[in-house]
């Protein structure tokens, strides 16, 4: 049995800390808005966001339901005074999210090894500035745009395995969310949890579902290279 | 005026020196097979066999491509016993592309200031695996396969503005094929062009068209990284 030759990771939780990010700039802004509770209503319209292009409908970018989904946040609480311009700020914050500590150094170890991919529903140029601001290294940005599907759905996983004219046992899913492992596993794919306590804040009770059966679980990046042997 | 922030690159003779990869290995076979003029050969079926894909064909991956052509000038020259493998592993030696001593340090150069990606008809996984052995830096791999055509159609200069949000005008190509510059340039893109003398071997007599008015004119990757001011 050969191990995997490509790995691809999840990256919102995952391999940044969205939390932390959007909570922060919104602070930053000091204009009355919680900085902690708009992270998680802007998060928690996320998957109900792309469920609109899932099942059917028009393909957009994640930049556009992002922006979609603040606008939203924003009407409940009132605050159509926030203007454009800084609705276009907030919304590219998620361009600028930081890595979580281990991320730059694991992912770099990794790569001496493997070719290390994000897969991520974020677009392209959302993934490219992230990475070149914190310093992360990919030997190539895959994306949901890339696809035209969003995860969970299998043209991702299996995308993946087509582009790089592999069997989908030799691409590893890193993911700290159970349900993109199983779907990955689903498909073929070999799994790495990685656990993200804090993914939701310092203060939140994070209960993560099992992982399938066989995953790799590790407490971050550098232990998973160690585990790789990288 | 701003000047533009992301570049684009073509790659086979811009950024790589296809000529000698491909006639190196092809001469370290040690199977009477010529690799000059086998290399000459091979790419000079390049364009026609993309044309059957712009023209209507079904989407298919330049290394797919490459084989075809392979099979074809094998054919031509009487070399049925050439196996499968050493097929196989020829039609890989696109991936192994040997860097123009320049393309390196000065697109490393150009990072520092602007986002640096491939613009190539090589499939993802070609470019991955060029860029992973050559060292070369790409903050995103664009490519044909990203847009499902084949330069110059309009789908891949347009495609990178549409990924980046950006207009055509911040959006610079590089390339040492005055066509690809004059197609990028009718969608409004700016563009610098890199000579690159040696692109069919030191013997080849090489004559370019003039390119589209306004190029900026260069010999390498780091006179044109000292150009842009990096």
């Amino acid at each position: 049995m050969s191990g995997p030759e490509v790995l691809v990771f999840d990256v919102f939780g995952t391999v940044v800390d969205w939390y932390s990010g959007i909570k922060d700039e919104v602070d930053a802004l000091d204009c009355g808005l919680d900085g902690h509770e708009i992270a998680l209503a802007w998060r928690a319209g996320y998957q109900p966001a792309m469920e609109t292009v899932r099942s059917g409908g028009e393909w957009v970018k994640l930049d556009v339901l992002h922006r979609r989904i603040l606008d939203g946040v924003l009407a409940e609480r009132g605050r159509d005074d926030i203007d454009e311009a800084t609705r276009t700020h907030l919304t590219r914050a998620w361009h600028r999210l930081p890595a979580w500590p281990d991320s730059v150094e694991g992912i770099h170890r990794l790569a001496a090894r493997f070719t290390v991919c994000p897969l991520s529903n974020g677009n392209l140029s959302l993934l490219t500035h992230m990475a070149k601001r914190a310093g992360l290294h990919w030997d190539c940005v895959l994306s949901a745009e890339v696809f035209r599907a969003y995860k969970p759905d299998a043209a991702t996983y299996l995308g993946v395995a087509d582009v790089f004219d592999l069997p989908p046992a030799s691409v590893m899913m890193v993911a700290c969310h159970p349900e993109d492992l199983d779907a990955a596993a689903s498909h073929g794919l070999p799994c790495a949890y990685v656990d993200r306590p804090l993914e939701f804040g310092p203060g939140a009770a994070l209960e993560r579902a099992p992982r399938p059966s066989g995953t790799l679980e590790v407490a971050s990046m550098t232990e998973l290279a160690n585990a790789l042997g990288c």
